[in-house]
């Protein structure tokens, strides 16, 4: 049994019409701002679906209260899919007296999910924060599906070589080559960007990120392989954390841009939904 | 050293005043929503103060982001006050399906703090759910401080009985009468209220409850008492969670209104920040 939370509202269709058997829930504010839940139906196992984007702590509670609702309707065993997980991105003290926010989140969930799933976790090792069994899961399915035809015989690259792995498992399930890009200081003030051992002149390029918020990175990259011949441009992100105006700029630099729905925007044309059924 | 939550900002000027030491922190947000908290100093104990009024969410996780900074931190003894709880009304399953919220809140609390202290908790037996100490206080002090001379030797009410405690333990302080209002059915579609065992002709009242929400209840109270010719009438309440328009309709319906700065409201004027300095 699926259950959907407020932040996975936008999959519920799909995953109705790929038949997921969904649990309906009542799920409102009260007038002070409280968020209310109600489960409305009977089992052993649930599988609950809640992205947690914007209002980001309205969704974790509301994950913890879902979760309090089916124990006490006695349900044994609860897993959670979070297909954007909030404060990934706090995972390390960078400046002393700073928390692992991330560390706090995954505790809390903790008390009510003995699995969690999440996709393209920005630093796959803050699992361990979490006490059940926890899995990173890959949007390569999702992202070479989408992209597979556009593509072509294109090339799939990474924006660094930290984000390498995406776009290898992308490229490979397409039979594509892959590379990334390196950054050179090529003097005091300038940084110069250049793909590795790869030629894109008159070919297809599919850059792949996991988060664009600014999207500054992929427009840089963008418009240097647009110097170097390269055909069509796409760009694709696992998540869409986009900052004001940044799809309208980077959907200027490249030819598509798509990101996966685990936050909706008006580029999310990537379903993570099949995937997600298969758990 | 005192760590002041945004939700205990409207606190801080009085609570450095009366001579707590406040540790610095630095709080806020990310432009994507996340919050972002930093311990700026160095302590082994530590009593925090949020309360956790609209956005209750972001207060609640504010919290416990606070908690792992401090733990981070090597703070080894960790206390936290909230004059105000948020979802302490969630403290039952009254219709199949739902959560206990309040259980949800005070667990993942407990994953950070070792004692919790909260003001007149809707339902004092919730503190169970808190894995450590946890301690429910009294807004009496601060309620007959405030109210002490303006009543002169009035009465003390509470609207209905289950609401007795609160008005017996403020007029014990200042040595007055205290009873409390019954309700009675006085036809099919009519319930009449009345003070029980007191004469408030001539006398001033003061009506206490811990919240004060739409205040239809106070209002009704109010007019009857003065029907009844008592002299001046006061309503306080320990936390003001006031719907729109609700300050202003009491307001007219009383000659004052008070209730604590557990949430900040224009007629906060009862402060709890000696109790929580007592701390």
């Amino acid at each position: 049994m699926i259950v959907i939370g407020s932040g996975a509202k936008h999959l519920e269709e799909e995953i109705r019409r790929l038949g997921g058997r969904v649990l309906d829930v009542e799920i409102r504010k009260f007038p002070d701002g409280e968020k209310y839940v109600r489960v409305l139906g009977e089992g052993k196992e649930a599988l609950v679906v809640q992205s947690t984007f914007a209002p980001q702590d309205e969704r974790i509670v509301e994950a913890l209260i879902l979760g309090d609702a089916l124990r006490e309707k006695g349900f044994k065993k609860l897993r959670l899919v979070v297909p954007y997980l909030a404060y990934s991105r706090q995972d390390r003290v960078t400046k002393d007296g700073e928390p692992i926010s991330i560390r706090a989140v995954m505790r809390a969930l903790g008390l009510y999910y003995d699995e969690l799933y999440v996709f393209d976790l920005h630093n796959p090792e803050t699992l361990r924060f979490f006490p059940g069994k926890a899995l990173n899961l890959s949007p390569a399915r999702a992202i070479a599906e989408y992209f597979g035809e556009k593509l072509g015989d294109g090339v799939v690259l990474a924006p660094d070589r930290g984000a390498l792995e995406r776009a290898k498992a992308v490229a490979e399930r397409l039979g594509l080559e892959y590379s990334h890009f390196e950054k050179r200081r090529i003097s005091p003030t300038e940084i110069q960007m250049r793909p590795v051992d790869v030629d894109v002149a008159g070919r297809n390029v599919l850059i792949v990120d996991d988060i664009i918020s600014t999207g500054g990175t992929m427009i840089k990259a963008a418009n240097l392989l647009r110097e170097m011949g390269a055909r069509r441009i796409f760009v694709a992100a696992t998540h869409g954390v986009f900052a004001e105006g940044a799809i309208e700029r980077v959907s200027k630099a490249v030819d598509e841009l798509a990101v996966t729905n685990s936050i909706p925007t008006p580029v999310s044309k990537i379903s993570l939904v099949p995937d997600i059924l298969s758990l």
